[in-house]
């Protein structure tokens, strides 16, 4: 393909997207295929001749959209959010372009630098201690990592590596995997699943601890935990609390959890991959009363924060502890800006060592919304979420469970849970709406989540509307009701994390 | 921005880049900035009003540019190529666009079936035996990882669990974390360092292993020191061999090592991040003799298959065992699709739960060039460099170090490293080629790795020509020639993995 392909091509690109976005109401939420419908259509092996791009983007048409499960639907109502924005676009267009690989500073000094400098403008926004900033004379600082899970996995091998070495040099008679076979790391039941991956990955097993009424994992839970341990030989090593889970949005106790970390010396890490966002909102910054007892933080700009997956925000109090924990030493570069505060060697930040440009999506994003505007597509996200709350509580056969407090609805049929199901399975059939169930303290609940490119209230009227009609077609019968608990369903489905 | 600002903005930026491609041979190949010049330049907040995209693209120009060191320049030959392309571009674009997290069918069916097809497509095309394949009935198949980085972390992990499992069941007495303790991996001393990082990560001890004249791992090295490792009661658990080492595009034995794999009943991982796209060519396919021993497979298709970062291809012949290492039995879905062949739940296969649809930029690369066009830009890369090889062994002064079968070829000034040395640092400080050093056997060489956009054989002779014109200005005496071996230079520097 040559210059001038790629500019008809680029161009007809750029207009299948945006006609894409334009009208997608137009487009069921759910696809209608088979599984392995695809493979039913395309050739079984690569073709010997080049292809004329307008083919292409015909099979996009024919082969592709079919298959595509809406995410930026306002019908799809299904996990968090996948941010998608037009500026975004953008910049993964000209990242690919440049395909740089910013390894080191060297490699291209515009990609770390400028990877330094938005991580910085992100942490005030989010109003974090000073500590975790780039610009902070201290060990802190941030970087963009692929997901939140990578976050947390980094999060627990750093503290993994910190635990050895501080007990290598307490008893040196000890060996490495002596200790490695002690530790243990704690979460709450609640948490994403990538909580407990990461637990499977780093082999540090992870206790899920039981949350209270509002799903939140408390001080004195993690102490009686961490007491339990040190009684059998244990060394707590870690404690990843969540803000915003994936279930029902609830927060953790930061305050009280990262004081019995900061009592047995253990490793703080904050999960606010959905959401963290919220912290540029000054009336929701309390959330984070108690961050300045954390050793990390993540929260993803590809749920809340309008770039597209990957970009996961990760902040630390003390950097060297992850180039300890990851740095090979012969990958030393012997350049002579190694280890500069405004050029770190951010592939010992990471798991692997290649990294895309990914600050010049947040760069191009954050400027051509403004702080102005991120607020208020958040603020108009919690305002849709709240909106049917009302609608929810105002049908007397429905009931809200838990807080809700940001664009996350959790609500069931009262009685028992499998009216909730008949409905979800009823709306999902349906093609029209896209909801998850999780399980809140035994009760079965459909999860409504704000997300699309471009929710409106209309949407959430259309929403309400659809499952008023699907609730006609199961056999929901009021005087049925108890509000007993429910057999335990089989697992929970929302925990991916994204 | 709304859609018709979308529309100008994506054709400006399609055609900043194609201005880019197009003229990348005006500028210096390495950038002139001091670190830290970003930061003198950009605003320390996020600004708080939108602002136009026409300002961001004039900053591209004004800021981002000068400091980028320029990978698709013809005159980079540092490291090994990063792969960008056109069609690759606007894969990212389309796939940025769609926004779909595809963790599993449901959330895309698209998204897992295209990538279930692209790599049978290329599985076939790099002639693989057919257990690696989707199509095929057995558990085998492929997958899109990030980097080779993280394809063999995950072949350690999954090595590990197996292991793990496999010793559980037969000393049930003996704890996970005392079997833990006594595994060790092994790789060559000339492997990319992430193999070792994996090491570090999984917690594995892993061995380095000296390698022959060729720079490659023999099976007889590593049963040495598999029987020490079993004398001092350890247990041999992975190992990772290179086709195509970072330093000199070496080959381990695959056959010798792979029987030796066999007989400790050990898994055998194949890096072939580089040389591996070179197995579409038939010619090449002598490399993997002894694949069918393998337990898995990569190779980078941002490396030589035109596809930008980050696409690293791996398969594996039995997926079960990943999904066994990484499955949280919690995030099971309970939809029906979940196992199906035609629809793995690729979340099981990777480290993060959530993905890009990295399978479009793959599909549409493939497309638009071809069988015939990638064969012949992987051939047409070879001639370059057994052209630049000609120009070097034409020069008494020179010697080419190593076999530089593919292209890659190292060279060095005849006698003491210094010369060599002061060669490349005149070189680099000069920024029309960029070229990294190595060491081979105690001798320094620099490495010359075609790579760029679209080199052609001028660029070669530029090369040439500015080598020599660099070469006047040290003082290099060739009386002094002693062909005596290098004090040890303090490492390899060549060792990211990208």
């Amino acid at each position: 393909m040559n210059a001038n392909e790629f500019r008809e091509f680029g161009r007809a690109a750029v207009d299948f997207m945006a006609d894409y976005l334009e009208n997608i109401r137009d487009r069921e939420v759910l696809p209608s295929v088979h599984t392995g419908y695809l493979s039913e259509l395309l050739p079984d092996e690569i073709p010997e001749k080049a292809e004329d791009w307008r083919e292409i983007m015909q099979d996009m048409h024919k082969f592709i959209l079919p298959g595509i499960t809406h995410w930026q639907s306002p019908n799809f109502h299904a996990y968090f959010m996948s941010a998608c924005s037009y500026p975004s676009m953008i910049g993964e267009l000209l990242s690919a372009g440049f395909s740089v690989i910013g390894f080191n500073w060297w490699a291209s000094p515009a990609c770390t630098e400028l990877e330094v400098i938005t991580m910085d403008w992100l942490g005030k926004f989010l109003g974090l201690p000073e500590e975790f900033l780039n610009c902070h004379d201290g060990p802190g600082g941030g970087v963009i990592q692929g997901s939140a899970s990578e976050s947390v996995l980094i999060a627990m091998l750093a503290a993994r590596e910190q635990m050895v070495r501080r007990m290598r040099e307490e008893q040196p008679h000890v060996s490495e995997s002596d200790i490695r076979g002690r530790l243990v790391a704690y979460t709450s039941d609640q948490s994403n699943s990538c909580v407990e991956k990461s637990g499977i990955l780093s082999a540090i097993p992870i206790r899920l601890l039981t949350t209270d009424a509002k799903c939140a994992l408390r001080g004195d839970i993690l102490k009686e935990a961490i007491e339990k341990d040190l009684e059998i030989g244990k060394m707590p090593t870690v404690c990843v609390v969540s803000l915003g889970t994936t279930g029902s949005c609830a927060f953790d106790n930061i305050e009280e959890v990262g004081k019995v970390c900061q009592e047995y010396n253990m490793w703080l890490h904050i999960d606010a991959a959905y959401a963290g966002a919220a912290l540029c909102c000054p009336e929701y910054r309390h959330i984070i009363n108690g961050i300045e007892l954390a050793d990390s933080f993540n929260f993803n700009l590809h749920k809340w924060m309008m770039v597209n997956f990957d970009c996961c925000a990760m902040w630390v109090k003390n950097a060297d502890l992850l180039v300890e924990a990851f740095n090979v030493e012969r990958i030393y570069l012997q350049n002579h800006f190694q280890g500069q505060q405004k050029a770190p060697d951010y592939r010992h930040w990471q798991i692997p060592l290649g990294r895309r440009f990914r600050a010049l999506k947040v760069w191009i994003t954050l400027r051509t919304v403004g702080a102005e505007g991120i607020r208020s597509k958040i603020r108009h996200h919690i305002s849709l979420a709240q909106y049917f709350k009302t609608l929810v509580t105002s049908d007397d056969r429905f009931e809200v469970i838990g807080e809700s407090i940001f664009g996350l609805v959790c609500f069931r049929l009262r009685g028992e849970c499998s009216f909730t199901k008949k409905l979800l399975k009823q709306i999902t059939e349906r093609k029209k709406l896209f909801m998850i169930h999780t399980t809140i303290h035994g009760k079965l609940v459909i999860r409504f989540a704000i997300c699309g490119y471009d929710p409106q209230l209309t949407d959430i009227d259309f929403a309400w509307k659809e499952i008023l009609y699907c609730l006609k077609d199961i056999d929901y019968n009021p005087s049925e009701v108890q509000d007993k608990v429910c057999e335990k369903f089989s697992s929970m489905i929302v925990s991916e994390r994204i």
